[in-house]
């Protein structure tokens, strides 16, 4: 379902809104000011339409003439932001966090080390051996309550590597969500990755804007470096936090995953669109609004009907999807 | 994808052209003069154009303005036909025959009898025990060579009785498939169903015409009794033979019945349509123009993709579409 023209941010995959509007949800309230939104130009008027029916109004939507990975991405929000001492929360659009509550409350936590100017990281109690994630190491002294220094970062670790972690207890899953305020950033950059900064104020600089719609200049932007906020900063920098946190987190970055997340029926099943299932048990089974799936007598089965293609796979074996892409390409 | 505006009769199944088509195939050449098709009048023109697809020329086209079973239908062809002397082969227009030349020899077989106005059935050679069928127990004296006079006719029978039918050698499945000439029947039907005939009759006389059309005339048509050529001629009448014939006969009543027919890939997956199977095995998927299908890691799945619909059953459970049906409109 998710393709370049329609990734899964704009994708209503867990529930009736979208990935991007449950992350904008997600930071709305008194606590927080409007969201500022980077996204690929080619997205704006679907950005804009989902955050609109959310009832929030955007502060900036930056539209990227070409995509740098997250570090310049986050450089370009930083500097929208005004650059200052208010504390920026960034969010991946294409994540689901069951627990607000549990979230806000890790904010507060670490609020006090955010605005004395830490980069702050969160770390997603984990439940499984993933090899496909970044792992943090927790290091054993608390800064303050419930935030601790970062005693390593682990990329995409081997599966024995990711068991003994798991095990060890004071792992955390690397969620791609962090805090600090935006000049704190900004001056990371400076330090670690000079030539991104300028790279990126200098296209923010010559940005033509439209109302909220930011377009930074493309040929300063193109010039910039890309690399990940873990690879170019959080690695890098001393004053690094990471506030562990049980919260429901999931990237959906499968569709066993989105079964994982979701609640089954008595069956097993789990159904979003119009779909009948006669003895069928533990299946997932996606549709589309004009689409009708009838399924007999299967169990443990995904299927996805989307536009003019129909999946189906055993679950358990969603990550396999990829090769059939690459299969479809050739 | 068997619904009443496109029934069985006008999908391709099989092969490309649709299983009406390939029954006017099957009666096409020199020896065959031009095909009387008997239809509900809301196919008309699909039928026509699938005919004419064919090369065919229609002798006529008989539009039952409401469906009175097939003893009726048969009357209103050999009226069409003429109502003499001339044979007439009755074929039901969604069976799958895949030994052609099997089938003439068992018509030539079958001739001089018809000649001498018996009524003829084509006993199809069975390979296991169908309770959903009408068998044929043949009898023992052949009339001459190849054709058997009937012992009996069995309806439906129960698992156990069809299991020692299939292990006697003696028993046929009942094609459904009649050789006879026209006055013959008709002279049958005045013996055992005379109101049937009178019905017929009577709305063929009164039939409007519109080139190969003919629409015979409703209310006397609704006047007749509905019945099987079975019960109301075939299982009464005394001069009825069988000719029993090997002919890669189905009738394709089920998915399953779909896929015993087909010559399977490497991987035993028999597939229609716009798929990409990996790793999948003895699958059957059925797609159509502009619908695209993947299947990966699956196995003895049915996939029919058909308009808004996707149908996802295990092989072996195809006859519980019906369950779906009812569900569906439930």
């Amino acid at each position: 379902m998710s393709r370049p023209e329609k990734p899964k941010q704009l994708l209503s995959l867990t529930a009736e809104e979208t990935m991007l509007q449950l992350t904008v949800g997600r930071a709305s309230g008194s606590r927080f000011s409007d969201p500022i939104v980077v996204a690929n130009a080619f997205h704006a008027e679907l950005v804009e339409e989902q955050v609109a029916a959310t009832g929030a109004s955007l502060k900036a939507l930056v539209l990227e003439p070409i995509g740098r990975n997250t570090a310049p991405a986050i450089a370009l929000a930083a500097l929208a932001a005004g650059g200052g001492s208010d504390p920026i929360l960034i969010m991946p659009s294409d994540h689901v966090i069951a627990d607000i509550a549990a979230f806000h409350a890790s904010i507060d936590s670490a609020m006090p080390l955010v605005n004395d100017g830490w980069l702050i990281t969160f770390g997603i109690t984990p439940d499984s051996a993933e090899t496909g994630y970044g792992w943090i190491k927790i290091g054993e002294e608390a800064l303050s309550p419930g935030v601790h220094r970062v005693d390593s970062f682990v990329e995409k670790p081997p599966r024995d590597r990711a068991e003994a972690m798991l095990a060890s207890g004071d792992h955390a899953w690397n969620g791609g969500i962090f805090l600090f305020r935006a000049d704190m950033y900004l001056a990371a950059l400076e330090e670690f990755a000079p030539e991104m900064l300028v790279a990126a104020q200098q296209s923010m600089e010559k940005a033509r804007r439209e109302g909220v719609r930011i377009f930074p200049e493309a040929e300063s932007f193109a010039a910039c470096p890309s690399d990940s906020i873990d690879y170019a900063v959080m690695e890098k920098a001393a004053r690094v936090a990471v506030v562990p946190v049980a919260m429901g987190w999931s990237d959906v970055g499968s569709w066993d995953a989105l079964h994982a997340i979701s609640n089954p029926d008595a069956g097993g099943n789990v159904v979003r669109g119009d779909v009948v299932a006669i003895e069928a048990t533990n299946c997932l089974v996606q549709s589309e609004p004009g689409k009708r799936v009838a399924l007999v007598g299967v169990e443990d089965l995904i299927v996805v009907v989307s536009g003019a293609d129909v999946l189906v796979l055993p679950r358990g074996r969603s990550q396999e999807v990829k090769k059939l892409i690459d299969a479809m390409k050739d």
